[in-house]
């Protein structure tokens, strides 16, 4: 019997958390030997990177680690971007697009943005849509005290303001990272536009409340949400519409900041056997033909990627049937991060040609 | 000015975790200092208690390590009882109780019933309502493999049960234990019997979703639910109506257990300070008149107690401010244990007289 085998293209995670310092020597490598060849950055550093030196110097530093990777890169929208600093920034090609957080929200977002108000950033919006750059929102209302947002509806109260800087932006391109819900899915596809997408993890295609729930180390922002959520996420992953394509968030922590009783940093570390996790879900649906434009097609469109020569002359990612692929326990070098699925066994493997 | 106090009687806690070994010995005593006088005790030790002479022995354990507080006991339901047996234990007086939970909803759970199949336990149901015994409820649905039950609506789910079980049975004293959402409450209301009650326990009417996600200290079973959720607990509680009343659920787990980035211990630890964490919630509503009612007169009736002598006998515990009562941050003696709201400020302690 011939090996069950997908050519999945240049393979593309839209969304990776690197880090810094050791757990970036760590982690930074993990991108390719999961299957990944090109990586988008997030600039959620302490302090966020807002300027075209620190974006370089990160940018060649993640190059050194992993030079076969591809590294996109962004910046971290807060007050200390100007206009004419995106526009520069761009016409240099050190930037792919910027990240917008909920100040509050996640990891390291205290810089964030007041959601309620992008007005004061529409100058910023407008010089990205001239200049072809994407927005990436975290698209999360933060909570308000003795309010009703919570983690399980902080995404479905944001989607109105997403769709409001659509109709005012309808040229800028705009990312819903991770989206986790039924109406996040249904509010891109009623929308249809070629510039505005949702990136899905891998880790939401597996994960409900009940998984996180006494589990920090599958504990992440946004939270995985219901079983119907779930459902209509793998449906929307696997569809192959050009809307959705793979943004892993995968988010390293070291894992005492996981194992607390109280503040677990939250994040799910997926970057090692991405392409691996995303097989087992596509194959239970029969739907591992669509592989390729969730990690590939889809993003390099969105993108605008499909031309660019040195992208698209990279070596291709074979996925291929191996039952017994192992997920490590644990990943270590000074510091350890536990990966999702420790222990657990996969069906694929990843190779390069 | 003089101080403000109020007389709340002799209080109970009629749902309370003081496990086995060590921890039993530095958790009993807690109770009283919490200012709780008559407190009923929950039977999931390893293995559950199911005999005359187990539960005999557990009670005699447990007035010796607190001479004054009063041990009402019950048995674990499951297959292991037998309609003579708990016949022969309500004669005794051995007994006010029997708890039910459904298999692995919860810690030390697994030797519990199946929900959906009660009809096996109807004999031993009989018994219970001719000896005027209560049955204690854990109300949740256990989860179904890539099914819709989650820990946010398995109590929801679980309610038609219960009704089903009061209509078949309504003569026999029923309690929703720890109940947690909005649906519960209305269901008890609805009922309106003197027959079907809810406890509801402190750490409920503060906690959110939003506060256990990535805070393992302040997970249990059954979940904290949503600002609504929370605020018709409150409303609940503080109403005075007679078919809702307290009971902690203070469940101590070693810090280790707590400290976990996988499989978290459930369970909130609060007997240390119950009587004063119902205060700062009482007083907020400026309902501090029905406490007595919610800690003392509606379980002592619900439990038939009102004509036990021994027990009308106590010393009563007179809540007073003191606004700097401090939460400590651990309790400890060869394990540690963290109590809720660890190292926060109380306005309210308590006294004997």
């Amino acid at each position: 019997m011939s090996q069950q085998q997908y050519d999945l293209g240049v393979t593309c995670d839209m969304h990776v958390h690197v880090r810094d310092g050791k757990m970036c020597e760590l982690i930074t490598p993990t991108i390719k030997a999961g299957g990944i060849s090109v990586a988008y950055i997030m600039p959620n550093l302490q302090p966020p990177i807002t300027t075209i030196d620190r974006v370089v110097e990160y940018k060649a530093r993640l190059e050194a680690l992993s030079p076969d990777t591809t590294f996109l890169m962004s910046f971290y929208l807060n007050e200390q971007l100007s206009p004419e600093l995106v526009a520069k920034a761009a016409d240099m090609k050190c930037i792919q697009g910027i990240k917008c957080y909920p100040a509050g929200v996640t990891t390291n977002s205290n810089q964030g943005v007041d959601p309620n108000d992008f007005t004061k950033f529409y100058p910023i919006f407008q010089v990205m849509a001239e200049k072809n750059l994407v927005l990436n929102i975290h698209g999360e209302k933060p909570p308000v005290k003795d309010g009703d947002i919570t983690v399980l509806n902080a995404e479905i109260e944001f989607l109105p303001a997403l769709e409001k800087l659509h109709r005012d932006f309808p040229n800028l391109k705009i990312i819903l990272e991770h989206c986790t819900t039924a109406e996040a899915v249904e509010m891109i596809e009623r929308i249809s536009s070629e510039n505005v997408a949702a990136t899905i993890t891998a880790h939401h295609l597996s994960l409900t409340i009940d998984d996180w729930c006494g589990n920090p180390i599958n504990f992440c922002k946004p939270v995985a949400k219901l079983p119907k959520d779930k459902r209509r996420l793998i449906e929307a992953a696997t569809s192959g519409k050009p809307w959705f394509f793979f943004g892993s968030d995968s988010a390293p922590h070291p894992i005492e900041n996981k194992s607390k009783c109280c503040g677990c940093a939250a994040g799910v570390y997926t970057s090692e056997y991405c392409i691996p996790y995303l097989a087992q879900v596509f194959e239970q649906q029969g739907k591992l033909d669509n592989l390729s434009k969730f990690v590939s097609f889809n993003p390099l469109k969105f993108y605008r990627l499909l031309n660019d020569e040195h992208i698209m002359n990279k070596p291709h990612c074979i996925l291929y049937k191996e039952e017994q692929t192992v997920v490590a326990e644990i990943i270590k070098d000074d510091i350890k991060v536990v990966p999702f699925k420790a222990g657990e066994k996969l069906n694929w493997n990843v190779k390069w040609e």
